[in-house]
């Protein structure tokens, strides 16, 4: 067997035992009793574990090792060279750590992750704090060794959006900041939509239905397609052909799970979309978090916030919801952008939500240029929510502890929800230039044309292209808040009334 | 590290197996789109062939056999003393096989198998003859192995159902047949209930949630079961925790998915209520076909259509299914018991099933004793349905092409589905002597204590008894088919007052 044989001999394991381990974290998530659930985590804990030592088994750095060679890398193709190149630089990040340093941050985050929850229910931050604060400092640690001489919030950041850095995003974050926090001050002392109309019931089942056949209309191919239910919706693939959302449907809420639909079904696409020929390697594997995040909210907020997305699918709508005929789509179009400041992020509008991404990236910054201490948290929140929104949590379950992210280590991820928002302001100027206006191709009933338009310039690539060289393919231009703080102020001038 | 440490590390990776290949096998029945269903086919192939490979490895077999032998076995405890001996006894059987003929003998099956649906399909007997003759052939040449010197009829009833042999399932189906035919020929004389009644619409999601309430009426864990949806019910499970159903639900003939439910509920009882000392070992690996079937049945028929079991939860049928007001528990009971002279027979009802079932295990003892072969097939299937149901097939796919089983080499497993309700005619004598009328038990809404006798004489005990062993101590006698057909008889005479 030549040394590529070799590779790909072993990487179709590791690609089955991915497959064992995705489709076990599906099956807890979604369908396996609670009473099944720990023999079921036993058994994804050995594939976990097994998967973790054959990928980082010496056996297999040599191989990768001796194909990351001039003379034999120059052999492969272009997919092949994208699939070494990637996971040398992994391997070669993994194995700086120690081992016992590696063992130490798993225990560490652990323990955090298990206490979060129970803080967040009882409201209790004291018991919170120490877990936290270790988490903190593992962190460092570990950057130290994976990352060495670099800046660990960089470091982190760059974990989730390679190539992006603290100066970029201060820029871009400090522009939006600046126009947005004016902009929601207008718009919520401006008359309110009566939210309360919306609150009759819609059956699972026909939720259910009416999601399915919305993604199939935002383009699914629902032959490589599935979606069930759980407690949080999500996105997962087991490859590219083998790709769910999940949703929570909410029976007397039915507005909230629709659109998690689209926005999971967003991720989704871009799932699909990757070119076959990437299928098993390094390039169908997008962990790009700003990038995926894009995706799922160009067709959350630009598309299905705008009201020329509903008008082909109205009738369709009010024959699943028979209610929804006498409100009429004008008021449902003024609900689905229905601006207030509130305090829980992941219930937030398409305007405050970005408010309360700066504020955790705000924070993130200065814990890492050590000018905030996990001492000082909840008062640092609670400051930046009167700040950003001009409100302040009634206790710490709604304010600093709401979030997960922070108690399993995974600093650097709450920028990339933003980034995604800016990055689709550039977009959607880069779709109207080449396509003409979203709203005459959305009120067209040709949302298709859009996906395929996403699918040709952004989803083929896969993992290929990070962020940066998108932006400059798609958009031939740096990042910038810019296009994004237009889309805002044109859009909820007009339906503000302002 | 012990042997039996070494033994106990290598079958806890074998579970994990076991639990992917299960997994998998789920999921590409309920949930995988269709697109998806290639590469999950080949991660399941894979997982197989290494569970395959390590439970047939030399490493392996030496640990069973030196745990097996005398000085070792003394120290195991009873739950490892029937492991060892049944791993032992499988492992030599298959280790008889020569690698060649398996290797021949998966083949042969193969192409017989993907046949079969297109015979079945186009009505084509012609195209199927020569893959099933090649399968009976290469079914006695895999028997002269593994089962040398051995009846080849009996070795393969043996594979389903422990024990058995054709000369006691001659004598209890002889009896059987004898009283039956002219029972069935006085019943389908009599007036028959009007089916036309039960054809309204009941929506899936209505079915699947009463499916739900009835198995955890009869007493069933919730936490520890699940229901799907998929083309043919089925019944399977991950380990005692993890124990799954799924239905068909057909929206204008709601009575067969209830049924299903039942029947598969009763599969799933016996699987969940195995004591969990067996967990992980073949004490919880049960491979008695006619037990099994005895129990689904037991809750499919000796219970599910007993009027009484209905009485009960009556209320709530009519609350999901409210036409059922109207009709009346009567008309009801009298439709769940409507027997017809059909051809199928997994839509047969439960007094004609039984002749279904002598049919297949008469013409297959006599294709094993050579007085068939396999061009006399469709004739003799006509002549035999003539003979025992006065009806002729007007095709070879409502005749002989029907069934599945013999097309992947399943040669005696029909038996076990009649043997299932013989069983069932004398456990019903055996809860009635200990807990009294099942009628005033059931009537009384206390099926659980039913079950619970069930789990106490029957279920806990998994694979560690075989269905003689059981009979012998559920019943303290030997099998006969007088019960089954006392309450056949007692049963049919009321319902068609003859």
């Amino acid at each position: 067997m030549t040394l590529l044989e070799q590779y790909l001999e072993k990487k179709k394991e590791l690609n089955y035992f991915g497959h064992a381990t995705g489709l076990m974290y599906w099956d807890l998530e979604t369908t396996a009793p609670d009473g099944a659930k720990e023999k079921l985590s036993d058994a994804l804990t050995y594939f976990s574990t097994e998967s973790f030592k054959k990928s980082t088994s010496d056996e297999y750095y040599n191989l990768v090792t001796k194909l990351a060679e001039p003379e034999e890398f120059e052999k492969l193709d272009d997919v092949m060279k994208f699939d070494i190149m990637r996971n040398k630089r992994d391997l070669d990040k993994m194995r700086r750590l120690p081992a016992e340093v590696y063992e130490e941050s798993v225990k560490v985050t652990n323990k955090s992750a298990i206490i979060w929850p129970k803080a967040k229910q009882t409201n209790d931050w004291s018991i919170y704090k120490e877990p936290l604060a270790a988490t903190i400092e593992m962190t460092k640690k570990v950057k130290s060794y994976t990352d060495p001489g670099k800046d660990v919030y960089d470091a982190l950041i760059d974990d989730y959006e390679e190539g992006m850095t603290q100066d970029t995003i201060d820029k871009v974050f400090g522009d939006l900041r600046q126009e947005l926090v004016p902009l929601v001050n207008k718009v919520v002392a401006a008359p309110q939509p009566d939210s309360s109309k919306f609150t009759f019931k819609v059956p699972a089942h026909v939720q259910a239905e009416l999601c399915k056949y919305i993604v199939e209309y935002m383009g699914m191919d629902m032959n490589r397609f599935a979606q069930s239910e759980t407690e949080h919706p999500f996105t997962t693939n087991m490859n590219i052909d083998d790709v769910r959302i999940t949703n929570h449907y909410k029976e007397h809420a039915f507005i909230e799970p629709l659109f998690s639909a689209i926005h999971e079904g967003g991720h989704a696409l871009f799932e699909q979309n990757v070119d076959h020929k990437y299928e098993g390697t390094a390039g169908a594997s997008i962990s790009y978090m700003g990038l995926h995040e894009s995706q799922s909210r160009f067709y959350e907020n630009i598309l299905g916030r705008n009201i020329n997305f509903w008008k082909p699918i109205w009738p369709k709508m009010c024959e699943m919801i028979p209610e929804l005929k006498e409100i009429g789509i004008e008021e449902f179009y003024k609900e689905i952008n229905h601006v207030q400041n509130s305090f829980i992020r992941t219930e937030a509008d398409e305007l405050t939500y970005c408010l309360h991404v700066i504020l955790r990236y705000e924070i993130e910054r200065e814990i890492f240029k050590g000018n905030v201490t996990v001492e000082d948290l909840p008062k640092v929140w609670n400051q930046k929510m009167e700040e950003l929104l001009h409100i302040t949590p009634r206790n710490d379950a709604e304010g600093v502890l709401q979030d997960m992210h922070w108690s399993d280590g995974s600093f650097g991820y709450f920028p990339s929800y933003l980034l995604g928002s800016i990055y689709d302001g550039m977009f959607l100027e880069a779709v109207e230039k080449d396509l003409g206006s979203i709203d005459d191709i959305l009120a067209a009933g040709d949302i298709k044309k859009i996906t395929a338009w996403l699918k040709e310039h952004i989803h083929q690539y896969g993992a290929t292209r990070i962020s940066s060289e998108v932006l400059d393919k798609v958009c031939g231009q740096e990042l910038s808040a810019k296009p994004l703080i237009k889309y805002f102020t044109d859009k909820y001038t007009k339906i503000y009334n302002l």
